[in-house]
């Protein structure tokens, strides 16, 4: 196996084989096949062998997968084995919808700052976090060591946020702005805006 | 031009040009060219150029390419040139988050109702809606005509309300919860699950 080759593309569908396979697990299921795991995720049976194959070989002709085996290389793969810190920046409607939201500590995340530029926000408690001034983010973050930040700020300061996110060591970042950001080759930032996912559906209809 | 045969992936990448211009036209630039667009949005300009010609010649050479004449077409072919009326199903913290974001009416899109089954939330108000029962939704989405749902649901309730709406003739669904739906062919899902989007940066940390 050699991480470098796997296609971006099939690194997308892993978190939605995962996503499909914990909850067979939740349901008790122990055992799955590709067609099975095909007819929950919407993906056909042999692009999931040939996506999952790309990393050794997980199951056993006529037997299918094991579940909890699979759970645990595809979070191995992923690397949500572990709990990544993740802080949040922007304290409005969406960033308190993040910090309360219950999903993330099961699936590898857990956010431990929020930070906001509004002096009627920094130091008002969100479930178990206290808002912090945006004026202390780079130092902060720097200090941490933390490496995924959720940005829920307007378009308008949201390269600006990115640059000083970068400098404190930042490399993952997931964007509910409707801007594309500019960062290094090395920092990944995924695209959360609902009104282009929405504008992406209209075209069909 | 014969829409049924645009790849899916650059119908993807038009709402993010669309959202770019916007940025330069709300900024008083004219004209643009698949340089210039490409840095916004990180796009290569080959890339660029090939997309937007599988829909006629928009540039001309050496002048680049007239931002308002390409706004124009890119909502056209995106049919955001009118307002979409759209649900919510769900109106917990993420719902009311959508309820209440500026950022539709620009883009195409219209909040008109929001929904839950939660006997503490119907009949409150966020911002200029009423939160309806979920018990309504079918004969209330039939008889609106709307074809466009937003899903912030728990993963257990949504394939149920997914049927559902997918019986009063909901044709688009940008679906928060945690969960691939099943639906006809002709009905698009767009998926918006952030543990999800973050796993798919993890992996290259």
């Amino acid at each position: 196996m050699n991480a470098e080759k796997i296609p971006d593309i099939i690194i997308t569908r892993l978190p939605v084989y995962l996503r499909a396979l914990q909850r067979m697990a939740d349901h008790g299921i122990r055992t799955t096949s590709s067609q099975e795991l095909g007819k929950h995720v919407g993906i056909s049976a042999a692009q999931i062998r040939k996506d999952i194959s790309q990393f050794g070989e997980f199951g056993k002709q006529g037997t299918g997968y094991s579940i909890p085996y699979l759970l645990d290389k595809l979070r191995e793969i992923l690397k949500v084995d572990r709990l990544w810190d993740v802080i949040i920046v922007g304290a409005g409607d969406m960033g308190h919808a993040l910090a309360r939201y219950q999903g993330f500590v099961d699936r590898g995340f857990n956010v431990v700052m929020i930070f906001d530029n509004d002096k009627h926000k920094i130091g008002h408690k969100i479930g178990h976090l206290v808002v912090e001034d945006t004026a202390d983010l780079l130092e902060r973050v720097k200090s941490s060591g933390i490496k995924i930040a959720m940005l829920t700020i307007p378009a308008t300061v949201a390269q600006d946020i990115t640059d000083k996110l970068v400098e404190a060591g930042i490399q993952a970042i997931l964007n509910y702005a409707p801007i594309s950001l500019n960062v290094p080759d090395d920092v990944k930032v995924q695209y959360i805006d609902p009104a282009t996912h929405l504008q992406r559906m209209t075209y069909y209809l």
